[in-house]
Formats: structure tokens, sequence, C-alpha cells
């Protein structure tokens, strides 16, 4: 039986602008074109992943610190972060992306996300380790790089009493990770849609780890517990939800045996698109055009590289970035992502695709491998088969 | 004109136990059998790469630290490192690996190695983080994250003055990073073949940036040098060496105009091969074998999955660990290697392969992509050309 969840409170939204993937809870993607025609993404075209319904919230809400480490609990209003920390600001990818290109080899479980479900903001707030040093957390004998900081919120979504989630502690304690408690985006207070009025932002992770809105959500006065703990977050979304499940697992049951087994996700993989043309291809007849799209990585490694094939990959073309991220040609602690756009031969319904290269050597797959959770698809674009001839997919 | 070097302190070497590449300066490997047997690679089967001919030295040598932040130099001897310090151990992989794959595509610059140059060893020493701490570096207002630590060890070698290379600053000061100037290897004081008496180790990071023996190296009382900079080394291997070139550079000439737009490799990508049976394929009937092999990433990447086919990729089966590293289960700040086996059916002739996952989802492509420097391959396995019979490679 499903839950009942109240959505009389959800904000007004710019839906010409958004492809509705579910509308309670509210998720939605840009159209491609669209997403790489600012290095920054406007608010209005930054995707929206939401797993319950969106309360209205001020800056008495409440952060609560806790766990391993600290005899009793920390307590801090987002107005006492805002004026107590120091105001850091990060310009960062967020996404969830691609899961469309796993669905078509076989079916996967959730949002059936484009790829368009992927943001790059500026970000501004307080660094997280600045919040936990000032708690005087005392890890004493503990061995930090075993500990995890957990985040919970408390406010209702579907699949759990709450959203949360965690990451490694020395992610968090990182002097160059970046983990920001977030109170601003591109310049403007937190809208509701984005995390008002105060939420976890963790560069170089994947988003449903953290996703975008709802883990500082809530209708108590609580709004985001952290804790210090021995073992990831018990959370479905933790446990069961954001894993590379071996191939010949396709249904939940035997996913079961699964869980306890595989890690979850501790970082972003290497990814680009071709964005436009948005189908990947041309279908009138043309020698040359100007594909654009964007390229990322996770992890804090910078791309060092975009080629782009008109010709479904028979031979690449070097792509001129239009964006480079703040950082780069830094190739480390890089969390925004590139535009590029490369001039290429094509032909007739012939797949345009291209290719990142990190500043570790990774690339990008050719074909799918197909996953039951449908999750970190980074293989060359697809176009629909159909309308292929050169292409193999 | 080639330099004379003098080789006449080289140490003595099982020969039988190691392919050698070139003679002077030693450069070997293992065989790869050999190689997956042992969780912590022997001595004896450890690769060797070189760049010069190897002095003899002892623990009066003396370490040389200046440049940003530094208002004059601060030495330490060897011993004093041994002294004033905490001793750290860490599990971590050196790899300078599989060039062959891309040099049997088309001609790359340099020693041919073969899968078996890498290798899996215990580190001791002191954290160069603690080392830079207690030299009281100060570094103002300078941007850390901009700055990188360079490395020089002042003998001789074929391309260079001497051999350099920098890392950036970050992963030295990282409390988590593992920098060490180590002086043991696998429990004893390093060897002269593996950098006696002491030697930088940075896991996660390609060992070509800093070779497994000749940093340290010198016939003068100063062994190495480490100093603060605005930019990378200037060594030859910083700069014209470990890069991952556009496929369309073929040649030193066309090189020149590419490196210094193309950045150093900054951490290894994810790798796995098959090394028994050695060749990659069964060339007897028989239908089911055991094969077996290693896997690792970079940048403390653990290795989540390997798969492996006995049908030149068609199927897959997932391999089991027969060792994993300190740390794992942890999916963070993982330097050492997992050894894996697995039961696949296979045909006379046809290609064995293995895929390895790590834990930020990267995954090795199928076919090389071939780069002038004939660096970072991590396509799956090749095996010889005239023997396959299903294979594409």
């Amino acid at each position: 039986m499903e839950k009942t969840l109240d959505y009389t409170s959800e904000p007004p939204r710019d839906r010409l602008q958004l492809i509705v993937r579910k509308d309670k809870p509210f998720n939605a993607e840009p159209h491609l074109p669209d997403l790489v025609e600012h290095p920054i993404t406007p608010l209005n075209r930054f995707f929206c992943r939401n797993h319950g319904p969106l309360p209205l919230l001020d800056d008495n809400h409440t952060i609560s610190i806790g766990g391993v480490g600290l005899a009793t609990k920390v307590l801090y209003t987002v107005k006492q972060l805002k004026d107590m920390f120091h105001e850091k600001t990060i310009e960062m990818v967020m996404q969830g992306n691609r899961r469309d290109g796993l669905h078509k080899v076989k079916h996967t479980k959730g949002v059936i996300w484009g790829p368009g479900a992927i943001g790059n903001a500026v970000y501004s707030g307080c660094l997280l380790k600045d919040v936990l040093d000032h708690a005087n957390v005392n890890f004493a004998s503990e061995d930090i790089t075993r500990l995890h900081l957990a985040f919970e919120s408390v406010e209702e979504c579907e699949e759990e009493r709450c959203y949360g989630s965690s990451i490694p502690l020395t992610k968090a304690l990182d002097e160059f990770g970046d983990v920001l408690l977030a109170y601003k985006m591109n310049g403007e207070p937190l809208t509701q849609d984005h995390g008002a009025p105060i939420r976890v932002v963790v560069p170089g992770i994947p988003s449903s780890l953290l996703p975008p809105v709802t883990v500082v959500m809530t209708t108590s006065n609580l709004t985001l517990v952290l804790a210090f703990k021995t073992e990831e977050s018990n959370s479905y979304f933790q446990r069961k939800d954001y894993k590379i499940l071996p191939g010949e697992v396709e249904t939940e049951q035997e996913a079961a045996d699964y869980w306890c087994k595989v890690p979850s996700i501790a970082e972003y993989n290497v990814q680009s698109y071709v964005c436009d043309p948005s189908d990947g291809l041309v279908d009138r007849s043309c020698r040359r055009i100007v594909a654009r799209g964007y390229a990322v990585s996770g992890g804090g490694r910078g791309i060092q590289r975009v080629e782009v094939s008109g010709d479904d990959g028979k031979t690449w073309t070097v792509a001129s970035f239009v964006h480079r991220p703040a950082k780069a040609p830094s190739s480390i602690n890089v969390w925004g992502w590139c535009l590029w756009e490369a001039e290429v031969n094509v032909k007739r319904n012939t797949r345009i695709v291209s290719r990142a290269l990190d500043s570790a050597g990774n690339i990008q797959q050719e074909n799918p491998i197909w996953n039951f959770r449908g999750v970190m698809n980074n293989s060359w674009r697809t176009i629909d088969r159909e309308r292929a001839e050169d292409a193999n997919l």
C-alpha cells in the first residue's frame, strides 16, 4: 500500500522548462539543448530530485550533530551557521543521470532519468569541516578511516520514514573536500525545490546518495541530523539503492542476497554526453555540424580531453572547451563540469558520440553494462534504434 | 649521442625470476603466473624500473626541503628521519604497466613493459606530511591547491641530468594520503634495486611519476630534494613523459606542440589482467578452467568487482577475491591490489578476459586507445593475433 503524503506546500514550477519524470514527488529534468546553453545552470533549468513532499521552513530550523566522538548532541540553527562560520563558495555538479540508457537494455527500478538529470551550480555555505571542528568532536582512538558520517532528514518520503545517506568521514574532514552545509545556490538563497533553508552538498559524489532537495527538509523543528557511525547509514537509499549489482541480478528477490555484499558508489565515474543535436544524430542531409555537450568526472578528477565522433566511433575529433570549471587546469579537486563543442563530419541518421578522458586516465565505455538499479551509466550516448542507419545503438 | 654512465655498482640480481626489458639501466618484470602467486610481491619478483645506474648509499645521506613557504632549506639525514618520526606501514601497488598492448597497435616510445610491471608491497617509513609539519613550512597566503611538491634526485639518468617529478601539494598534505618517505619494503630495509636507503612512495599515483628506484639515489651527499613550487616539476619525466596525448599525435615533432597543453596523469585508472593462463587462452581441448589475475584502481578507489569471460566477452562470471588489500572492504584510501580467481567455460584459442569495476563505477574499456607515450593502457587483455580463433584481439 502506498503512503499518503501531503503535497499541499509544493512550490510553483516553470514546467515549460522541464520534462516531468514523476509528479509526486516532483522529479524533472531540462531539455538537453537548453542544458548546455549555460555554464552555470539556471535554477529553472536545474533538475529536481525529490523523495517526498517539500515543507516550508525558515532559518530557525535546527541541525543536530551526534554519535561516536560526542557525549551529547550539539545543535545549530541555520541562522547560527550563517552567522558563525566563514562562507565558502564552490562550483560543482550534481547528477542522477542516464538510467534511461540502461532501461533500454532491460527493465530497471526507479525514475527513468535521461541525460538531463545533471546541473552545474555555484553553492555557498559553511564548510561542514569547520562546523565539526567547532562542535569539538573527539574521535580519540577510533580509526577515522573506518567511520561514516550519516545524514538524516526527518521529512517523510515514499521509500522510508525519512531520507538518509552517509559519506566516509574522511571526505567530510578532508581539508580540500569542500563538503558544505549550503544555504545559497547561484548567489541566491536556496529555493524550496533545491533544499531551502540549508542542505548538505558533497562534491564529487553521486547525488542520489544526497539528493538535491530532501536531505534537509522536515516538518518538525529538527531539520537535519548528522551522526558519526561505525558503519554506513542504515537507510534504504544507502543500503538498497545506489549500488551497482552484478548483471545476473534481475529481480528484487535475487537482489536481496547482494545488498549487504556490494559497496555503495563512492564517487561519480567519468561522463560526457552529446546534448546538441539532442537526438544524437541529424536526420537531414548535411555534411558538417557543430556538436555540443557536457563532460565531468567524480572525486575531484578534472576532464583532460573530450573527443567527438560523427560516424559512430570510427573517427574522432578533439573538442574545444567552451567552459572549464573553477580550478581547471588544475586536475584535482575539480567539482564543476566542462562544456565543449566540436565541428564534425556527419552522415544522415548515424550516431554522434562523445567520450571523455579524466585526469586519472579513465575513459567512457562504448556499450552500456546493465545493472538492476540502473545506476552509473557512462557509456557512449545512445540513439533511437529505429532511426539508426550505421549506428550499432 | 648517448651519455656514458657508470654501472659498476649495480647489485646482483635473480635473473631467472625476471624478464629483462632493458639491461642498462636495469628494467625488468616477473613472469605472469609467478606474479599472482603472492598477495605481497616478493622482492625477487618485483619489477625493477630504473633511469640510470644505482649508487651505494647509507643512512648519512641527506634530504633537503625548500621552495615556496620556506626561507631557508631544511635538511634531514635518513638516520634522523628514522629516529625522529613515527613509522607508518601501508600496503600499496606500484605499476608502470602494459605499454606492450598499445605498442601492438602502433609504435610507442619507451621501454615496452608488459602486464607484469606491477607489484604489491608493504612499505614502512615516515609520513611526508609529518616531516613537512616538522620543517615548519608556512604557505601563508598561497593557494595550497595550486602548489606542487617537486622531487629531485641528483643521480644521473639517461634522459635528464637527474630524475625528477612532482605531485600536487594537497596529496602530500592529505591526512589520509599516506605519502611516505619509505625505508622498508616488505618488512626489510630497502634494497638497492628498490630505492635504498630511502625513497618517496605515493600511493594511488602512477609509478612512472616516481619510478621505484631512482628517486632517492645519488652519488653525492644530497639524496633527495623536495621543493614547493607554483608549477609542476620541470623535469623531462613530468613534462614530456607521463601524458596521454591525443591519438593523432604520432611523432616527437607533433608531440612538441602538446606537452604544455596536456596535463600529467594524476592517478592510476581502473585495471585488471588475466595472468594465468599467461597467454590469455588455452591451446588444448578443455571445457573449464580456473583463471587468475590481479585488479587495482587509482586514487585510493577500491575494486568492487572483477568479472571474467572465457568466450572473449560474450558472457561474464563474477570472480572471487583470493586477496583483498588492507582497508578493503572500505572503498576509499585503498592502495593495495586484489588477487582474484574465477572458474570459467573456455574454448580452444579463444580469449579469456577480465574487467574490473572500481568504487567510483569506472570500468575497463574493451579496446586499447593508442597514445604516443603508450601510457595508461587499461583495455581488456590482448592475446597473440595469430593464435586467436574467436577473439577479436
